[in-house]
């Protein structure tokens, strides 16, 4: 039998579950991937810390076991990068800075197989990295980078390839539908929920990236490349995160039978790709409403086969190391056959204000006779129909104005409120908040 | 590029939808695959209503479109089989007939790939198929088999080979599932839904192995081979079908926040496996609860990852085609490398009367005191917890009795009936079902 000798760089969460994975169920891996797995080596800072809470001997780690200080620990690095003996490279260091990217660029170079959980390194910076492993016919396994043990690359990859996909969607980041459950379930303020998600383990010390729709991001342009063979960047997409949410916007959305979301959402229209995201008011009837806490769901439409949901636990040690070690299986069992994304597509990412959605739109306004006319007139002129109207929550001289309106562009709601802005200055009491509907 | 020419057999709506896509998505499909895909010959005794159906060229037909009769198709099968043209034959005749049978040991004892959706074949006749495929080293594409466009074969197969899967279950019978969602729905006793059903298109004329769990039974069969690696048999499992559900179930049902699905469930436990088919009552906070009408949803639970949905359109034509598709693109990127069904393990089928759940029994009784104590005493000697009893619903002098037990072994909810018959002849006035919950 052939052998697969694997090193692991960093041994956190992430990477300590792999080595844990690799470490218990050997004897199986290797069966399945008719391929000695062999664990060779693990670069950690802090080696009796990861030793102890995944149970490895000591004697894996470069340094005996001992810790190493930055610069030991590159070493170490380097020695494995130019090492004959090692076959396929785990990196579960994390994030985009150019140390992180030159070490996975230097992997591929040398011939070595990559597997990684690296979603912002390879949004936004994965062209390059992918290129060099084409160049060097090496593979990149990157099932972990999109929600965690959804195996949803590899859906995507290997059992839609007799399909086309017309739009992927979903609640890709666990920590703010975490605080979004809460807000709902507990009746808490955005900033109550957030520290709430932080005490329990759900949000990281710094949460901008999850809470800012960041971190989703990431997940969709990988989506989009996979999905729609396009590259996309972060700085095309338009994207809302959840940090303005407020109690008041989740019991609007309970009193109209939704939950609001961050919602993914990427779909194909006459070639043109519509893309976001941003939260959105899912209606109780969607599965995807039922997703809460730290759950992660993708929604696939396809031309032949219709809707396809995945559910699964979209962070976590062993959840997010299963993909990485599925990955190291597939790789050993199928090598350079694999083909790491696809062919590159022609198609252009559209504009956000082309999205079309039913939308909710709600503001304040003062308590006047006539403002419902005025308002729904304004909407009425830019050719969008109304579905539903009100104009209550009534707080002393304000009132919340709330329009659904039936599918419209968001450049028609962004010129009807342009135009009550200018015709009635000071009816609009606050920053309207324009929400897709999801039915 | 290399060439994969491929034939299909029987051009009905699988067959036909499979024809469709590969002529409508040629040109992607041969780049995925990286080798052109060619859709050589389709065996079919009415080529011209399959033609017309699904858009297809009637020179694609053997017989150059003329209706055949069975010995002319027979012998055109033949020559596809004895062809050295053909690399891969996708078989969607259907049924478990020694002629079926025969067909495919003999297209893969001809060196030949086989793709089928036939899960009836390879649940109770598959360790030949299989064997002859493993002596050739051909390959054996069966995504389609288990809830056609849900893509959970190369799920367990190649996304959870870093895991070991704990248990599999689900709603894999979308016509049971259809009649079950109308009786609820619409007030329907079993025979009208399934008469809608029938009018509809979601049951065959012939729905027995819909309605009797045969149909769900097959699939779990292959999906215990997949994620256990045993060989099941069908007379080994324990099968119950919807046949004897009446509304009172249902209503009853409702009343305690449940619904009831035929349920597919193969757990392991100790190294033994438990499986079975049957009713179960599903509880409203179960996400399979919300799974209604034609669609199938699967859960697997993983040791590592934790538990996943899959959710889809368990049947159609060009749904339950994509899958076939999908298994032919697989085919020509990874051929030889692929391992149709995993290494057999060490594991044993545990008998149904050891099933641990928590059941909720229910009979007609006479309504008369002391019946309740005398019921509950005899639950109570077999070492089984009580949840809840409810002894209402009186019609006359008959009322229905319903025990919600905590998880206890089948066998224990026996030995009780067995002791109240023994004891009290008389007061039992209805066959006791008895129904897992799912909460």
């Amino acid at each position: 039998m052939d052998t697969l000798n694997i090193a692991i760089l960093g041994c956190g969460t992430v990477g300590g579950g792999v080595a844990q994975i690799i470490t218990e169920i050997n004897h199986d891996l290797s069966i399945r991937a008719r391929t000695n797995i062999v664990l060779k080596k693990i670069v950690e800072l802090s080696p009796s810390k990861a030793s102890e809470r995944f149970n490895l001997p000591l004697g894996l780690f470069c340094g005996g076991g001992k810790d190493l200080t930055g610069t030991e620990a590159n070493e170490y690095i380097r020695e494995i990068i130019s090492s004959g003996e090692i076959d396929l490279v785990v990196e579960t260091i994390g994030g985009k800075s150019d140390f992180v990217f030159n070490i996975c660029l230097d992997i591929l170079n040398s011939g070595k197989h990559l597997v990684t959980a690296n979603k912002a390194l390879l949004a936004e910076r994965g062209k390059r990295i992918f290129g060099a492993a084409e160049a060097k016919n090496v593979k990149i396994g990157f099932e972990a980078a999109v929600c965690g043990a959804i195996p949803i690359i590899k859906t995507i990859q290997e059992s839609f390839t007799g399909d086309k996909v017309l739009s992927v969607s979903g609640i890709m980041n666990g920590t703010s539908n975490y605080i979004l459950t809460q807000m709902q379930d507990e009746k808490l303020e955005f900033s109550e929920a957030l520290k709430l998600a932080q005490e329990n383990g759900y949000a990281e010390a710094d949460p901008l990236l999850d809470i800012n729709g960041g971190d989703a991001g990431h997940k969709l342009i990988l989506l989009i490349k996979l999905a729609f063979g396009i590259d996309v960047s972060k700085e095309d997409l338009s994207i809302i995160g959840i940090e303005n949410i407020t109690r008041e916007d989740i019991d609007f959305a309970s009193e109209i039978d939704a939950k609001i979301k961050l919602i993914c959402y990427a779909k194909k229209v006459n070639g043109d790709i519509y893309a976001t995201v941003r939260p959105m008011l899912v209606k109780n009837s969607n599965f995807l409403s039922d997703v809460s806490g730290a759950t992660n769901a993708v929604r696939i439409n396809n031309q032949y086969s219709g809707v396809h949901f995945l559910v699964g636990k979209g962070a976590g040690s062993t959840e997010t190391a299963m993909s990485i070690v599925s990955d190291i299986v597939f790789i050993a069992r199928y090598g350079d056959k694999i083909q790491n994304i696809p062919v590159n597509e022609e198609s252009n990412l559209a504009e956000s204000h082309k999205f079309v959605f039913p939308y909710l739109i709600s503001f304040q306004t003062g308590n006047i006779p006539g403002t419902t006319g005025f308002i729904t007139t304004a909407i009425g002129n830019q050719e969008i129909n109304i579905e539903t109207v009100s104009h209550n929550r009534h707080k002393g001289e304000k009132a919340m104005f709330s329009v659904a309106t039936m599918p419209c562009t968001l450049g028609q709601i962004e010129n009807a409120i342009q135009k009550i802005r200018s015709e009635k200055p000071g009816m609009l009491l606050s920053e309207p908040k324009i929400m897709p509907i999801l039915y």
